[in-house]
């Protein structure tokens, strides 16, 4: 089958001709993919700031957001069948451990992440566990909900952290309206009654939120920690959702945070660098933030079914994957990246 | 009156003659001070970390943690008499905003905090409002329970805030037995089921730590952080209590604390400087902490009275401040540092 | 001036001339009332149910829903001054007791409560305190607010409880569309993402529970239990939230919970009578609710400001306060049913 | 193999023989029964109340609280082999449904329950299911933590949900000091800075409390409930943890709750009978509680490895089963009863 590997880092994916997987342990999955979202992840991955933390081996196929058809289960899984339309949670769980009976499953401590530790979803096919796999309703179309297991499922996951702090009169700030971010608008605006103020340096990507519900957009532009304090009275917002972490975003938002406020670390890139006496004059807090759960996944998936958030993608065929990532990292990608295999697209 | 105040930063503090405050507001309390604790802020006031925080002018009186009994009350004040027996909330708060209103008082909108923006305890009288008096058993002595206010008030606090992580099984690493660390100690030990592990570089503050109750002790010799990792199973700690805040005690904590886990920022003077991708690949948290509300001094009182936290003090008369906080900066002031204006000692 | 007094229960209110009240204490505040709420309670009081819990001496002044401008005002008050429009949080508190400081001053252990056990708003002028004035846009009007006071705090008390069940896929059953509930079902609406299914005996009830966004509603008519299970497929609902409290509502209530779920008491009458193997063997709860607190109110003004909660109100003179009973005694008010004395309908 | 089944409601057991279990789904788990505790549930589904809940087919076996050796295994199972000692979690569950990834498996969509709805402990061999067996240290005898299963689970299921409302300077009523309270008392003192008030009308029972560590043990004898409110500065505790559920625990429960206050409803028999306008005008609540979670077991087993938690157990062999509930309905057992198969006790 196609692959699209990394091969060394710092340089493009290739597109290769691999074996297909199979299920050899009896709660295996073998999904023929559909869609693969692509994320900055991915273009993190390439950079190599993953290599000591997820001690994979080169070369491996990229690929974390994945939705399908189930093509072949091992002998024990009950839960679907060939030719299901599924949509993966990303990480793959072992049930058993205290971390996944407390329900609290990304902290499975025998867990694995394909398209981060072992082979993604950037292929005609990926090897998942049982646990992993929810059958979605076969009219659904994988290129339409692939975002929603990575993009939006990371967004929701900490929007939810945030939801005791959001109460009425209060303010999020969101850093970034992009793939996830734009998520991340709907979810505070279905599930909180809180001010949501965004700020992006594209209008474009303003636009969108504006779209979404957010009740205040503000360019960056150098004026915008200002402008973010002026609409909150000078005081500074309860909470910050930074999408982005990186190019200035985590100064921005710790100046644009109220005293007693939290702020959530998402995306990444530069270090967080604040000093004690700040951070306990101020008494605020730094929340991390990885994907998130299957209940969050399941959460996710209802509020979209209710049209309470909706997903905007760009769409590129898998051949197409280093095009797609260029255009991500220069900002030219709005909404969500997807690729969609030759197979699929038919 | 007698008053020892800062009048230049990096300077010793001068016993000056003063007036004494009177009550000008209808709220107002006079408190003839019996016993006022000193505090690292204290070194950090006079090293001009607050300066631009405070926003004080010099010369002030420092002493931000007293104990005393009333001397005069404004008109309004009904709560408590001359001759009272009291121990001061440090912070003077409205309690008519939101904040207050909502039972988080150290975010009061129109506080003032004695000690840090305003003349402290270091003297022989101090002034503050009704608000933050609370009425002791006339038989308890001021030195033995000054403590309370604000070392032990900022340990109850972090310590309540972790409450819910800390379940049976879990670990909790107390960085510093000294002032603050002793009674976070016992806190935890009282309101948790929690595996407690202490760490410091003095032998005797980790001897105190095991009296007080400390499962297990580990003292800061270059190897600590992989001792603590042992006894942790190689995974960290649920929580790391942080009572030190500066000389490599940030990022020894980040690296005993667990995936998941979270840092509670409590002792300052060196930055979190941490990468963005650790905080969300080991999705991990940091909590900012000051001081405490009304209700944890409160609660930190009943233990006090049950006898589940008792304080470890060293007493100084109050014109041997410098002494008592060169002994402080040198690590040779074991407990709690207490001093004892010379009307009070009688 | 004039107030509506209750001489003797199960006999209607008299309109009496009687003392203006006068401001004794320091920080007593007198208002003139501009609209009085008339609540289900004003009948249970009338009925004798508070006969022996509040304890008040025949006559005395019902109207526990108060909105109107200050009229003089104590030495010590210095929030508010003569002329401001002012809504009232029912409750007179002493800002001082751990209730009160832990932002749960509903609890005030030294409280009163005017309309309930002290004269009431159904007059010319109030009494009240002032921690109880909150002072509002002089461009608003007394009656368009007034039922925020008791009505609305009730609802958003309730409702802000229930916010941690009600996420994503999620049902809340209202019992009870009228004076509190129209106002609950808007509170669900702007804070949670649950399903609202609203259950009422009459039918334009259910259409302004309609238009104010509920996402199902069903008639009592013998068959709405049945309804309500098939509406949430056979399980029943998360949470019921039951406004009315007599004439079945209870047994239905119960009736359509999901297992594990909670049941929130506000309306009352009929006890709650439930075998404990029924509580235990289903794992659900009952919460009791009382008014709110004032951080409840300001948060319910805040979405009222914003447009996402709106009140609708019947308006009677004061001296028909008789009809007014008996209109919302008979199921013949719609709304929340408000008085206005002679010299506020200027 | 030897089972004690019910043949008919309002009968003593009868031990018959009947045919061992074997693993027919690959999931199946067969155990050598060491020690099944008898709970006060055993009477009551002898006394029929069961019946309509359970929807049981008479003759089966009780004995929902078990623990002995792995027997046999389906293919599928790779956490335990024979040999293995193992306790086990008295629900069957799927981990697939929302409530097992939520971490609440007591909710389990696709639950069964060993001696309840389907056969149980009372016997030789008992069907269970992987995810409800844990493997235990060998040295560990069943008899001796069979009660951690039922008994214990169920009190720290019950306590943990009541931590929250317990910190210092709180009270708890234990209501009953037998085979559940007495574990529920060492719950709260581990986890809890609590005051503990233990009521039961047996003076062994309230020795054992004492022994355990109750602050204050009070005798039933008509003048419990006022003592109570004596120890409680007359308010009533915040926390009314009833065991009992029968013979007036429930009105006794109501009358010492503090205003505010939860009733924690875990003893069942007698129903909760209480008028909304108590509810309401108290603001009191009622909690349900069934067993615990798989979380909840393991963190009893970790405090009873610690030391914290003992257990307080009378030893029967498994054919005296009518004797031991004879004795537990009589109230002649104190601690938990526990029944040994023949095979075990040698």
């Amino acid at each position: 089958m196609n692959a699209a590997r990394l091969h060394a880092y710092h340089e493009p994916l290739k597109l290769d001709k691999v074996d297909e997987p199979t299920p050899d342990g009896p709660l295996d999955v073998i999904v023929r993919i559909g869609a693969a979202g692509l994320c900055r992840t991915d273009l993190h991955i390439q950079e190599g700031q993953w290599a000591s933390r997820s001690g994979v081996t080169l070369p491996y196929t990229l690929g974390h957001e994945n939705a399908g058809w189930v093509h072949e289960v091992g002998p024990a899984v009950t839960t679907v069948e060939p030719g299901d339309t599924v949509i993966m949670h990303p990480f793959i769980t072992c049930g058993l451990c205290r971390a996944c009976r407390a329900g609290n499953d990304m902290m499975c401590f025998n867990g694995s992440f394909p398209g981060i530790d072992r082979d993604g979803g950037f292929a005609d096919f990926l090897k998942t566990g049982a646990r992993s796999v929810v059958k979605l309703d076969p009219s659904l179309r994988p290129e339409d909900i692939a975002a929603l297991a990575d993009a939006g499922l990371t967004a929701i996951h900490a929007v939810k952290k945030a939801i005791p702090l959001l109460g009425p009169g209060t303010r999020a700030v969101v850093i970034g309206s992009g793939g996830l971010g734009h998520i991340g608008i709907q979810c505070l605006k279905a599930m909180t009654p809180c001010e949501i103020i965004v700020v992006d340096p594209l209008e474009p990507a303003l636009a969108l939120a504006r779209e979404l519900g957010a009740d205040h957009t503000v360019r960056v532009d150098g004026t915008h920690v200002d402008k973010v304090k002026e609409l909150t009275d000078g005081d500074g917002a309860e909470a910050i959702i930074d999408f982005v972490g990186e190019k200035g975003a985590v100064e921005d938002g710790v100046a644009m945070l109220r005293d007693g406020g939290f702020f959530y670390v998402i995306g990444y890139g530069q270090p967080v660098h604040v000093d004690t006496i700040e951070i306990i004059s101020r008494e605020i807090s730094f929340i991390g933030n990885l994907v998130g759960t299957w209940i969050d996944l399941d959460d996710l998936m209802t509020l979209t079914a209710q049209g309470k958030v909706t997903l905007h993608t760009s769409t590129y065929p898998l051949d197409a994957v280093n095009d797609a990532m260029a255009d991500l990292d220069q900002g030219r990608l709005q909404g969500r990246g997807i690729l969609v295999p030759e197979g699929a697209a038919a």
